[in-house]
């Protein structure tokens, strides 16, 4: 049996063979791999393309998908193991995966670090108890990663510019009125790196380097490959001849949960927008970002609505990709 | 490809193919119009009857609704073109359209007036984004308008009277402790109208006016039937031969989103609650309401056990039309 | 047609036929009681397990769960007859239940008590209302009784120990840091005095006895058997010679509402924790509790973790023993 927690534990060749299914799935292919099992869906956080990619992919493969909103639709929870729970929480995830595991084939789960103490949380704890005490696979649907959206950009990556390899990936932080979420600016290294991309990082001052378990495992990733993996806060360095832009805002980690000091950082990058005159100096890029996106503050309008924006097809392809790998985990498990 | 947003784009002939389908399915027949699609039920505002009979009805078709609940689920959504998103939308309805018409096969959307400024929700923004930037179907689970309540009052109407042509319609305005949204009365009017019957509208006030846009249209509606359109505040003179009896609350547009003036006026209508006495008067009329409805406060309780109350034949007939609307829509789009 | 709203209503023939089919259906019996059929899941409060348990049961027997949220998704309800609906409810459960009635097979309802007032809500009011307006069948999901639970424990029960018949079941009081519903363990009494099994209840004080409606029920029926009846505020005579210990939390219902007074009662019980050196005492008695719990607060790690444990049994069991009952319930009603 086997998890999908974070693309770190899957090889390129079995992530490529994911990808290659969920294009033919594109194609029109049907599968059954699910055929009388149930999947729960766990959203501890707000969601419509994944709630709904997952609830209908699920469907297309004979499953059925049970949402269960862990906001406000079920009891707060414990993860630490021996807590003697008199706090807030009602149940602890020992019991959740165990009774969970016995009404289901697979959970997936969505929970976002809660920008309380970063030591803490980049260890994931709630999905990394859920795959320890559940006896189904469990599937990331966004915590400190994005491992879906990371297959999803790929896909479209690949649609568009055949192989990758070699080519330049621009990871480039933009603006947004709040400091958000790490996970998809971590997604983005992993992934472009482990498919052999030259990754480049455009940040408005280095206290936005990810946690250095992102940066140290790209960095590797690249180096394997013999691609060079950069950070830079020169915006023209940084768009130069790139093959692809991918934007997001993300808050600095020195100032996790306390982003009053990070004010003055985040002001240098009130430029960073992605428009028309920084897509001018790339080698012809393609541009995307994972949904949702506010425009005019993080890509302006007429790159959107450009044929270079693969942001739309990105989102198509998490149908796609969260097929395949929900075969690959039922074809892999035991419980199945 | 055709979207469901308002009867106004539908004419008569159109509409009564639609209810002599519904007819057929409350009688028996089955359907799989909606083998293997599925139907995004995207609501903004809570619901009991529409969520279940949409859900329901979809299944009965063949197809699977999928549920998002906008309000808690899912991200604020921006919808004016051009918009710098730097305000609480994380998302342009551009998206979002685009996203879930990519998943999807129709979209079902709920979206009341926010009661903020009635020049610029007139216009119905948010459904009105969606169906120009979706690539299916969109349907109104209510806005401005109810257009599934409309037929499924007429539904109720031709069965209990037959053909409804020359018959008299009342709308009466019935006290609420709140100021109340002005869709269902807009609707009532639209549909009585283009089906041929005399429509009186009974206010307290003159203040109590709908929109000209409806009020317009219902009065050509009715023009072009030779059939006559009258608003009076005299309560006899509005319930005097009539054959069906409509309740319904709302605001005074005036007073839209600063209710406190509106309170006198409210006051002069505080005996129009539907009760035996009226409907002496009538013509032996039947008497409705949609539902959600308060006993006692808009309809006397020994009104709504009698024989004459079709609000609960109405309710189910809203599974019956939905499902042959949808149907329709199924057949005219060329994405289904 | 039948409900399900309590076993008072339900002979321990006709339970233990449920208990038997929910055997068959564990070990593997397929099921097509409810093709084609729907059933309402109302929910006035949270759920994990109820809800998972309930959609995916009902899909295994072929039918489909329709998820009703009805603290934020649908309307206040009325339940009073003749009410002049002027406050907050904007429907009677009247209207609810005959519309629901018109679009499903069967309606499941949670409704926990409010805590305001017990001498209105020791009725059940919302439940007995819908069963009384309703023309299909009602399944209770935990109001001020919770009779799946009771039902999922008692094939637990008889999974581990055979016949339950003249076994020593101790219900005890355990610490909770609020007082919670008495639901659970009015059933805990109820069902194992139905069985045969002599009851003990342990708590901190006489003010922890529960409704004399349940009290003098478990009474009867032990009396019936032969069986012996006790309370008890002794911790050494409550556990010695026990079979079963079964761990719940509540309030005391003098205090009602008003739980302030509560607190030299609710002290006494602080060392009530089920820990290894209580079920010392025991008969190698097993161990269990519904779900959600509090870990080291009401039972500690080292008993939660032993063979002992019967909770997540008890927990998988919902789901057979709801499919068993609803199956019970199609079968004889004249709607399905």
């Amino acid at each position: 049996m086997r998890h999908f927690l974070t693309t770190e534990d899957w090889g390129q060749d079995e992530l490529q063979a994911v990808l290659d299914r969920a294009r033919a799935l594109k194609a029109g292919a049907s599968s059954s791999a699910l055929e009388g099992k149930s999947v729960a869906l766990v959203f501890f956080n707000p969601s419509l393309r994944t709630r709904t990619s997952f609830e209908i992919g699920i469907a297309q493969l004979g499953g059925r998908g049970i949402v269960l909103d862990a906001r406000s639709g079920t009891w707060p929870m414990e993860f630490e193991p021996g807590a003697v729970m008199d706090g807030d929480a009602e149940e602890h995830v020992i019991e959740a995966a165990r009774v969970l595991s016995r009404y289901v084939d697979m959970i997936a789960i969505r929970c976002f670090p809660k920008f309380e103490n970063w030591e803490a949380e980049r260890e994931d704890p709630l999905i990394t108890a859920f795959s320890r005490h559940a006896s189904v696979p469990i599937v990331n649907m966004e915590t400190i990663v994005h491992p879906c959206q990371e297959l999803a950009m790929m896909m479209a990556l690949q649609e568009k510019l055949g192989d990758v390899k070699d080519k330049t990936f621009l990871l480039t932080w933009v603006p947004h009125p709040r400091p958000l979420n790490t996970a998809v600016a971590n997604s983005a290294i992993l992934m472009a790196s482990k498919f052999g991309l030259n990754v480049r990082m455009l940040v408005p001052d280095e206290v936005y380097r990810l946690d250095e378990r992102y940066m140290s495992a790209a960095a590797e990733n690249c180096a394997a490959h013999g691609a060079s993996f950069d950070l830079t806060t020169d915006v023209e360095a940084a768009y130069r001849g790139a093959d692809m832009v991918y934007a997001k805002s993300w808050g600095a980690l020195p100032f996790y949960g306390q982003w009053d000091g990070e004010a003055p950082y985040r002001a240098k990058g009130s430029g960073f927008m992605v428009d028309e005159a920084k897509m001018s100096m790339t080698n012809n890029a393609v541009v995307s970002h994972c949904l949702p996106m506010r425009r005019n503050v993080k890509i302006a309008d007429n790159v959107v609505d450009s044929p270079a924006f693969l942001g739309i097809e990105e989102a198509e392809n998490r149908l796609h990709v969260q097929k395949a790998m929900l075969e690959a985990l039922a074809r892999d498990s035991e419980t199945i």
